[in-house]
């Protein structure tokens, strides 16, 4: 069975607009089809995901459906703007959402069920931020149970202060973000591969009941 | 051969004064014998590492000796006090001094010294800042070529405001840190010999020579 | 005419649910009450705000209403929960819609619309986030032209890991957290007496013009 | 009396090296005597200071010399290269001797010595980082007891990935930095001679003793 990538798109405009984040994903996309992973994007503000920190948030809440996907893909992309230096309110609301997966961990082995799946960011930005946006992304997907290969994140942003955008100001020309993305696709790929075929042993529940022996 | 774990304690005080972290990162330790991992701790005030983004910054730089045992461990767990809600000047000094590393890439493949190495972190502070300090160190360490699996932070904090440490608060007992600690262990663990067995094929060099053709 | 507090509650909980922000609200609420200040409370998950960066996404958008609100205070507090480690994504949403306050700046001055007013935070978490949550809001209230005094943030978390929330821990005992909500409450009351009798001065525009002499 | 600025260059390289963050002071230093206002750079890495959270960390330590000059400025403004995505080592270094202050506080009002100071950032970097070392920074400044106006930071960064920098790359043309270095010098100006002649009169000792009233 082929890997799976799925992409979610933070981006705060809703379709049809132009996301620069898109375009940026559109390079990894390419690039994943070249190694035969199919490759899904969702746009998540597309979707009446509501806030909160449960897998299900009520009857209107279109965030089950995504769950699903993220629970069936290989490799987990978060494609973040930056604004006011950090990741947007979407991202925020997908790493929210997440806080419920904690939940429904593996009975016997007490792992999250994004255990074995692998993490990368893409960020665009104007300008400035997106250090930020990668260390807490990929941060947050660790604690999920996600795995970070090395040179996972891909970003494009440019120079101090406002100024176009990626598709703007030619970015898709930009050398660092070119490699960078290319690293991202490669590594991701190497790592999803070997989970599959090594999937991680650790049983959490078994550690806790170790660790309660030395606590209060 | 046995995999080899080495710990940079970047707490600010030199020896002999009592260090948290120290305290924590003796239970990693003790763990990791469990599994036959051999641990080296380096506590990097009482070294002579000089201000800089070289591998070596003169005659009395004490840096290469430390980058040395780094470039020789197969697990690197980086262990900050937090200061004003963010990781020490140590430890920000000892990510500065990897930057080095970068210059340092096989001819062949482009990987830097640290690719193949597995990351983690371990944080006491009194209060607040964990997330901060772990975020940012595991991104930097994916950065250079270290890969972060699930759950391979620790930390301990007290709740809001200055208060007592680690083991002057019974931190030592604290049953989040202990189960925390040994996700660390056992992730870390499993990823080392992994990677050991399945070195990352990625050629730096060649992506980035497919990347300059759409680059300008 | 008496100075007026906004707080803005970035909790990710609608009305009327319990909220443990509001809970730190309160106190507040009532210390500028001795002090005669005026105090309006907007829950922004009840109300339908939309993702943007403009100050008008459409005609469902609610954010014009409670904009208008912000322009008429004198003191602006966002008030946010932790989660995983940084602001709610409600409390991201409500800094990215000011960004459209840019625009609106004063034609001659070319000072935005939140020149003069003074702004503060409280955050509420099971645990660790809250200098970060703090640090990036302040940050960028002070973009958007808001004055930060000394210490005018306040929180309140538990100890390292998941926990009881505020409320339950009985936070509103916890010495720090009451200490510091005083700090808040008088140092921007006394900012904003003084900058209501002393308008900041500063001329944008012409500043710009400055700059671009020596600019290319 | 004219008013001080005070810069601490927190670049990582000792004189005479050429430091890029100098040359981003030294055009504040020269918008600063437009105004009267009389400038002081201190290259804190050409001096011996000690890591440590005291304001004096014994016999070879020049911290002391370095806390003198901030405790009798006006205005005080950290300068400080990006690494990694963070402010420098030695802007860290900088911050957490400054933990020292909190020891010294004035017996009566129970302020800090840097209360009614102003503080600002200035920074500098090949790429991506300003806002995370802005918002750190400052905010830190407020707990320690500074103003911080709107506007007060003013950064260079180059697009994203290493590259050249502040001054190689034609950095001093930018027009952002140019710009919002004015910002800065102008708001700077404005508050810290508000607060000579409007002394924040808040009183943190009876304020404590308010909080233990509702405290454990």
């Amino acid at each position: 069975m082929p890997l799976k990538v799925l992409f979610l798109n933070c981006t705060l405009k809703r379709s049809p607009q132009v996301s620069n984040t898109r375009a940026l994903i559109d390079k990894a996309v390419s690039l994943y089809g070249e190694l035969d992973i199919e490759s899904e994007i969702v746009r998540v503000v597309d979707h009446n995901v509501m806030f909160g920190v449960s897998s299900n948030e009520g009857p209107d809440d279109e965030w089950p459906v995504i769950l699903e996907k993220i629970k069936t893909c290989d490799i987990l992309i978060i494609a973040s703007p930056i604004w006011f230096g950090v990741r947007s309110a979407v991202a925020q609301l997908v790493i929210e959402r997440l806080d419920g997966t904690y939940e429904e961990s593996n009975p016997e082995t007490g792992q999250f069920p994004l255990y074995g799946k692998v993490g990368g960011v893409l960020v665009t930005g104007n300008e400035d931020g997106a250090h930020n946006v990668a260390a807490h992304t990929l941060f947050n997907l660790t604690h999920l149970g996600c795995t970070i290969p090395p040179n996972v994140d891909s970003y494009w942003v440019g120079p101090a202060g406002p100024g176009p955008s990626y598709l703007e100001a030619g970015g898709e020309r930009h050398l660092y973000t070119n490699k960078t993305v290319r690293y991202m696709v490669h590594n991701t790929a190497f790592f999803a591969k070997l989970l599959k075929e090594n999937p991680i042993p650790i049983n959490l529940n078994q550690l806790i009941e170790e660790a309660k022996k030395e606590s209060d």
